[in-house]
């Protein structure tokens, strides 16, 4: 499956880049800085690895045109506008994904009426339910799950434990990673004051609507999107959610947005297109985040935030606003020194006032 | 399996409500406000959708006697006292639970001595380990797991990657949202400062203890509940936990609480009857929350909390000192700016005093 | 397998404790201080349980010599350097490892090119993928799944659930909790501006490398260790990781670390040797965090912890610096007020001084 070794010249034409230096020499693969030999090419973009890129030992280094000027004189240069998707292609290239051979594995369960692309790979021990469909080069692999009626796309890989419940919908080449769950019932529950026999409950409001996952969506390692209690959750074109995030009933997410790790969405709540929700950020229910809107690590959302804003801090706040506020709440302490010694000093006055 | 129609008297005697209009117009499914028609009944609480309710098209809208003259002359009103719960009943009503056959999928594993109820159904590549019981009319879906001497009650549902480790007790009624956890081992070691052969280590405690899950709670998709370390983990009757929880060893939970997604509660901690833990909260080990007690999103609750009060924030406190002090942070900056202000003033009437 | 009743001098000599009372009693079981009876041994080490020890029915307790004489008189004293490490070690005595016989379960999946040591036991409905290997004495439990090329040590317990994707390496002696994932793609994503036919996306950056996870390691359920980029994740020897806890890609940890339910590491992180991350902890990207350094629940770290240092609050500062802070904080509306009258204060002298 491994690529032979390319030119730098043929590497940079695919990946988008200008070679400086000897466009001749061949690179079998991808590593970083540090690791990377003579048939290597490696990457740089962020500062602190300056001293990395000094001292490598690559063959090539991708980056962009004003670092060129860092890396050693014997390395090549590959300059690209974008370096970090020329890095992304390059790796594609000496990377290639591992494609299981087309066909249903006989240790697989096949619900009746499932309609499975003949070119699809189902692994052993996948279950494809009763009337769900799988399209054309989709891979789950061993353990996945997609249940009765359920539709998945083209070229999708399901990684194995990713479930997708009853009657959801992903498009095409969607990516669930390990134990991702697609369509778990939403938390709805009327509190029922009178109940039945046993007096009060919280009475289950069936979650009777699906998650519909769009084209180009990946979902991290045991992230949750719920389905929704009437209608559709909604994870929009080509978004990004990383691992154990928890995406709730009625979410409707837009396109091309970034979900980081351990995030919680609330219900009903709408994120934009193209935002962006740092680590373990909650945002509340029913709330609309803008188009292009940024939400800060662990910052706790409580209401909307215009297109292209940035929030944070709990109760989330503009975000230089919450700079400001957080570096000065530290100096609280000796604030509350400092003005009762102004007390003092101000009762002193007033009594030298009053004497007079 | 679907409900036929229904006249909207029959629907009104069937969820506890009364009919405003024409009671012989039939209904057919639930739908959401904007995209209910003329057979369907739809649901109104939330003022955010105030529009939507005087725009629909619904031919009944289920509401509280307040709510009623907001709802549009044309469509009939289920005036109901606890409109929530009898939106509940209603699409209950429409959206019937799909019943997978009776029986043992030859796809599934069975170990020696489970004793699994004919009217439960166990899907394929489910594991009932050995010794298990399963009761009467409960569903595993495929791929759920019941392990070695474990226990589930009647009339559970247990979705597809579901896990309920050894000897673990589920009640009636209880339900599991995919790859939900019970049982999972204890976070519990004991720093050994002289350990085995390669120096001091982190020596297992053996989490000897089960994980008990009373009558009708449910589980959210990817939530834990650890076993204990010696005993019980209790999650207590008709209580309702979110997805991605963490309910670590030990840890009590009374009836008819709710605990929202990714709480994470630590060990040995109990927490009363009909309490809430709003999303993300953290509580540490070994405290008290009591009956009715509510712990707003995101607070980290480090002392224990009585009856019925609701605390907020990190470190947690009652939640109007906590409104006070979070409407009061974000002027900060601007107060140090005055007190440095009032310090040069301040002085310069000390030098006017001192002069005269 | 339950182990029979042990006498006192006996249990003493296996846990590294002195009797004090009658050494020839027996026990049979480890039981908590409450429920213990005469044929129990019982553990006291938190100080909140004191009364629960004063009442306790145990046959003997476990506990360090400066609380022995707080146990009623009629309990033997099992008097430990390390009580908590002796409670481990008799806990471990009562309560043995349950094990399945060694073998492969029929109705497991095994690829072409496993190796699988004879006295690993691998159980129903497990994965062993292509060209993987299971170490003796190893346990897949069922529904455990290692794929392709991956390589598990010895004494290792993969529970219901657990993933090893692609060449993953478990050392020896590793636990995983059920569905645990272990090698899912780590969150690498490349913003391309011109991206492909349909405009800008997100283009996935190849995660190339692998997760490694030493010698004597457990994670929690539903806990996530991404595989690098390039390279390798790394979780050190003896480290133990809570549930719900997302270890990013490039992550390493150093030897002996806790990491406690529901942190978050990011990616390209270190983390030192002997550190400990509190519950729901959050740790940004490229950051060191040092030997033995403490990280309290719920602290969002921006900056880099020196070797040994505590460190609190959001963003995180100085353990001791957060306390100050946080208990000044709550003073700010009270403050405010006193700052409002002070300035009317000090404008009334400033008209008096005007006057004279």
């Amino acid at each position: 499956m491994a690529q032979g070794p390319l030119t730098l010249d043929e590497l940079a034409r695919r990946i988008g880049a200008e070679v400086r230096g000897d466009g001749s020499r061949r690179v079998r693969a991808v590593r970083p800085l540090e690791d990377a030999g003579a048939e290597d090419v490696a990457f740089y973009a962020n500062p602190r690895y300056r001293k990395e890129l000094q001292a490598t030992r690559a063959c090539a280094v991708i980056l962009a045109e004003d670092a060129a000027g860092h890396a050693p004189a014997a390395a090549s240069k590959l300059v690209a506008s974008q370096p970090y998707v020329s890095f992304a292609k390059a790796s594609a290239i000496f990377n290639p994904e591992d494609r299981p051979l087309a066909g249903i594995h006989p240790g697989a369960s096949v619900g009746t009426g499932a309609e499975i692309d003949p070119t699809a790979s189902i692994g052993p021990l996948c279950v494809v339910g009763r009337g769900a469909r799988i399209g054309p080069r989709t891979i789950l692999h061993p353990g996945a799950r997609v249940l009765d009626e359920a539709r998945v796309g083209s070229s999708c890989i399901l990684h194995s434990g990713a479930v997708v419940r009853e009657r959801c919908v992903l498009g095409d080449r969607v990516i669930l990673q390990p134990n991702a769950v697609v369509g778990s019932d939403g938390f709805g529950f009327a509190f029922d004051i009178e109940g039945d026999d046993d007096g009060p409950m919280h009475r289950k409001v069936p979650q009777a609507g699906i998650a519909r996952i769009e084209d180009d969506v990946e979902l991290g390692a045991c992230t949750c999107v719920d389905r929704a209690t009437l209608g559709e959750t909604v994870v929009g074109r080509g978004t990004k959610v990383d691992n154990l995030v928890q995406i709730a009933h009625n979410v409707r997410i837009g396109a091309l947005s970034l979900v980081v790790a351990q995030v919680g969405i609330s219900g009903s709540t709408e994120i934009g297109k193209g935002a962006i929700l740092a680590g373990q950020a909650g945002i509340v229910g029913h709330l609309r985040i803008g188009d292009g809107a940024r939400v800060g690590a662990q910052s706790g959302v409580a209401h909307d935030i215009p297109d292209g804003e940035t929030y944070s801090g709990y109760p989330a706040m503009p975000h230089r606003e919450w700079l400001r506020m957080s570096v000065s709440l530290p100096k609280v302490p000796e604030l509350l020194r400092q003005v009762r010694k102004l007390e003092e000093r101000v009762k002193e006055l007033e009594e030298i006032a009053r004497r007079k």
